[in-house]
């Protein structure tokens, strides 16, 4: 729990998104409109971008876990409540309504824990936009991305994935994918670098509740500096990147996790990480 | 056609390359120089550099093919008529001459359509940078890329392909491949990323004709910001793509083809794109 | 030979590594612990930093071979020479010792001449940031690198691991491998572009010497400007990149070894390089 609390209070419920906090520090945080293949609302895109918020600055989170219920991750932004819905707002609207997708995304990207997404089935417009931005791709072999916004009329870069996606899977296939929408299958997502983990035919939950659990038990700090480091060194020169390396590296090595990983090598046995 | 039209006539003919202009929006341009495996000669590249930027002027294309006749893709610059020729230039005419090459792969890199390098055979130095600036790289089985530079003793970095390939294919493969020379047949192409799309022996023209086609039909000023972003965003830091993204999507939220997607939907038949 | 020969004497003896220099302008720098897996002390980063700097103002060396003696290539820092020590180290310190391992990588990926690692075994820790920073990675099948910062308790950010390894392998391997700090064998490693070349058991270290060997044969100057343009494209937009390349090539189209390569080519013979 970070000692910086202001005086906003916690969210009692959200609407739009399950949230499952487990005592271990894993959060999961479940698309739950399984009859709409977890299309998202507005309402769901601003409990994702707000909850993400309120889960950094209180640090009592380690791992999270991104999942859809039913048959899929996510179809994407619903056609109806939001295509339909953005026909008829004003220049002010638009842009709004973009900046807070494209916020969860940052919201993503930037909080101090690492995020794992667990797919199966599709993962289709801003649903493969969250997955992508997630630190890890927990998937089965029935998962599906497709970033398919040229195909409603709309540029591929959205969310930020025309940003992100080439820095994943290179430029070449980036290009493919968001140009022509077309749906990348398990095997081809693996092959090119968009699945971190590959799991049996409907294990993507369970490994990726595996893979946050094994995260929160370990240095988790350690883990969060890891992220930032990745985050910020994409854009970032080699120089400056490597100077940052140094300052966090003397800082950790301050830290209580560091000593006593020493302790636990010197008297053979397993470290306990307190994640400071 | 763009409503900004100044007084430079139209190019009534191009003599160093051939231009098939199609009415669907689809521009071919053939490196015809077969006896040569199409070397490029001084005006090739001068012409290359112009059509380009007179294309991107009239927005009349939709898609571009970029192809080679007979029995490769493209040489590279000629041996005696370039290489030969620049030993007795004095600097500002080398520098002339290689700001100009580079300003082809810019204008490859940032004119509003998508531009579909059909590879058969040798894409040889200034021929495998010009297929590796395009957004596709749709090659048969006998495609051969080699980025030949430090052969002839200069920099492997040329025409920008010490930025490009490092971001298609990765540094560790864009380094051999620059600082060697070696050549890369088509399978290593395909599983490094260099290639978009592997077709049948002979068949790679045939295959970029119908990708452009598709392309060309489609919501065309979605896919000229597709790749407009893509482009820019491999200069930009996470939170100014994001933001990018945000004012384009909300700009062509406002745009017919997107109107014409959802009244597509709603009326459940397919879109009939004017790509504005 | 560099012509800018200042007051600084060579060092006639390295005392935490072996160097070896071939007349042919190979160096081969071992790292010679074996009875430790080659564990790196203070002395040796502090070597390895120098010795780079003192080959890059000579100028005699063409390529650089890094090897490690014994039964893997580098276990990384010294858990009681390093680990231990850094324990009782104050602020300044700290920041002195992590500065000194990013200068090495940086050294390593800015000295004017290519750089190959030999793998064969364990490259752990500061030694897969060694690989990593290395133009090529020619390894064997029992290589096996592994980014166990986080393991320790530290940042997997190390020494420039997540500026570099996204733009190896991409940013979704790279956050596993950072992350978790799970080895990756030698078929993986292949597979997403950690190793450069792969060669039989027990050949690594005579395909990186034959490696070295080619290119200090070659047009050095050639392969030292490709090395010093993709070190500094990755950070560079496209537009400066590309004005970078003209001026390189256009100073290179002045050089001896471009001159030659045309000589060569006329007289159907191959080309005498002379690497300036």
């Amino acid at each position: 729990m970070s000692p910086f609390t202001g005086s906003t209070p916690r969210t009692s419920t959200w609407h739009h998104i399950r949230l499952d906090l487990a005592p271990t520090g894993v959060a999961t945080v479940t698309l739950a409109r399984p009859e709409k293949l977890n299309a998202l609302t507005f309402g769901a895109y601003a409990d994702l971008r707000d909850l993400l918020a309120e889960l950094s600055r209180e640090r009592s989170v380690r791992a999270l876990v991104l999942a859809g219920e039913g048959r899929g991750f996510c179809s994407g932004g619903d056609v109806d409540e939001i295509i339909g819905a953005t026909l008829s707002m004003d220049t002010a609207q638009l842009l709004d309504f973009n900046r807070m997708t494209g916020q969860v995304v940052r919201a993503v990207r930037e909080c101090p824990f690492p995020v794992i997404a667990a797919v199966h089935g599709v993962a289709a417009g801003a649903g493969a936009v969250l997955a992508l931005a997630a630190d890890f791709r927990v998937a089965d072999p029935s998962a599906r991305f497709a970033f398919l916004f040229t195909r409603v009329g709309l540029s591929g870069g959205d969310m930020g994935a025309a940003y992100l996606l080439p820095r994943v899977v290179g430029l070449g296939h980036a290009t493919r994918l968001l140009m022509l929408g077309e749906p990348v299958r398990a095997p081809e997502a693996e092959r090119i670098g968009l699945i971190s983990r590959l799991t049996d035919e409907g294990s993507a939950d369970e490994a990726a509740q595996a893979l946050a659990h094994h995260l929160a038990e370990g240095p988790a700090l350690a883990y969060a500096q890891t992220k930032a480091l990745l985050t910020a060194e994409l854009d970032m020169p080699l120089a400056a990147a490597v100077e940052l390396d140094a300052a966090t590296q003397a800082l950790l090595m301050t830290g209580e996790d560091y000593t006593e990983f020493h302790a636990a090598f010197t008297e053979k046995r397993p470290p306990k990480w307190q994640g400071r």
